[in-house]
């Protein structure tokens, strides 16, 4: 395994497992994201637009746009590792390269690299109008993790 | 001026300005963020703990921690920039140091260098116990952003 | 122009307003490091092997990953600059993803959004080893650059 | 131990052991740098100015800034390592604060968390004009370093 993303679904073991992590994440339901894809290295999620998740022009709040992006990132991790582990989010960073504005934005986390102990994830985020067919890129980041042992039950 | 923050209060004008910029903004009233301290050159953010603001562990998640950092140094940068501008987030980075637990969480952003164009800001969050005095750091980064000229009325 | 990077090569002018600039860089030929390939929205940067750019394992250092990381970025904005301006490194973040080793390094800035001041560019480096036809991603980062008008002569 | 930098110097084994190191890494002495300070989870590297650490304006090139940041940090994260094992710098970001000019450049290497596995460091650097008793920041940055089990002799 070189941390290269498949095209193919994740198993549904992993699917599972990531469902079920996302929906104990009180943020995520919070501002009202949920998760669309599931492949191995590669999660998306998507957030709609609504006031509760705006900065001060009426924009996608950048803390919104990097809380999707973030999230993104640690499944994609998150969805090559072995059972028992956990993901943590080491750093990133971010560049907000246009207002994020569309019905929805769509968070896109991709494996660059899978190591034994830390990984590194592309993030990508797109403000997307439905009507409209248009898709755009308004964020753009990297991302390190690392895998932890989950504590004993 | 040459971006030291200062000790003394921002103005009464400008404590105003932010307040009513921070307050359209939707998704701080939606975590339940409030602005503690306004200074030249440095803002305060503090965000109690509520399962709304979580991860899948319980702690305080990533994008909430980093969406009151980014909010904090975008305010900070903001206190020392002539009227009829605008404050934009051009990217940030950020550690996430340590399980961010607390009663609260308190972001600091803090400008390192304050330019005609782009202003670079540390930013600081604590988790705070409020019962027993305790205060540590959980995350660090750095920002870089850009002011821009206020649209015509 | 959406600064998406094209194939065909950069005109005459801008090769040659960018190589002068290059020659000009006394790190770049004291390293040993060449441009390979200039075209809009991309540059490639090479640096051979030898003991004067090594850390103390005897891997290329990571200070000369991102010397032409950084250098490649700067000349890839630059190529999409009209005349008469200069091109300045805002800010990056690399990770090292695996040990530098090779015959060379190859490191290429790619444009990913160009702006009327910001431009924000990928920058992967790929350690080669020519005997075995091998290309490994050894770096990868992403860095925000700014234009600035020329001096007047 | 929390990672907090003390102000007492090293011990002589981590001062041997430091600079042992540093003397083995081809690319500090190739550009001309030196170690002038090493205390617990601090360390400080000085470049002269000189045209073969330039970029195209005549002042230190960003890769040469970052190269003695990055070291800087991988040292300071260093001091406060066990014997037998090493030091990787797994990312960092920097931002260019200002032209980099002066006699020198130093950079100065902070541990900010020291960790089991992961260390954060601080990383700044000041351009000095030795005759005018100036210093003045020119570059801020974040680091993260991984700490490994040396190899088996």
């Amino acid at each position: 395994m070189d941390g290269q993303p498949q095209s193919e679904p994740a198993s549904p073991e992993t699917r599972a497992r990531i469902r079920a992590s996302f929906d104990r994440q009180g943020l995520m339901s919070h501002l009202g994201a949920r998760i669309t894809h599931i492949a191995p290295g590669r999660v998306h999620i998507v957030l709609p637009s609504r006031p509760e998740v705006t900065q001060q022009h009426g924009y996608f709040h950048a803390g919104a746009t990097s809380a999707i992006a973030d999230t993104a990132g640690g499944y994609a991790a998150f969805t090559l590792f072995p059972e028992n582990t956990e993901v943590l989010t080491v750093e990133y960073k971010i560049n907000l390269l246009a207002p994020a504005v569309g019905d929805h934005l769509e968070a896109v986390g991709t494996v660059l690299k899978a190591g034994r102990t830390l990984t590194v994830c592309r993030l990508e985020v797109f403000g997307v109008q439905d009507g409209e067919g248009s898709r755009k890129l308004v964020a753009n980041g990297q991302q390190t993790l690392i895998r932890v042992n989950s504590p004993e039950q």
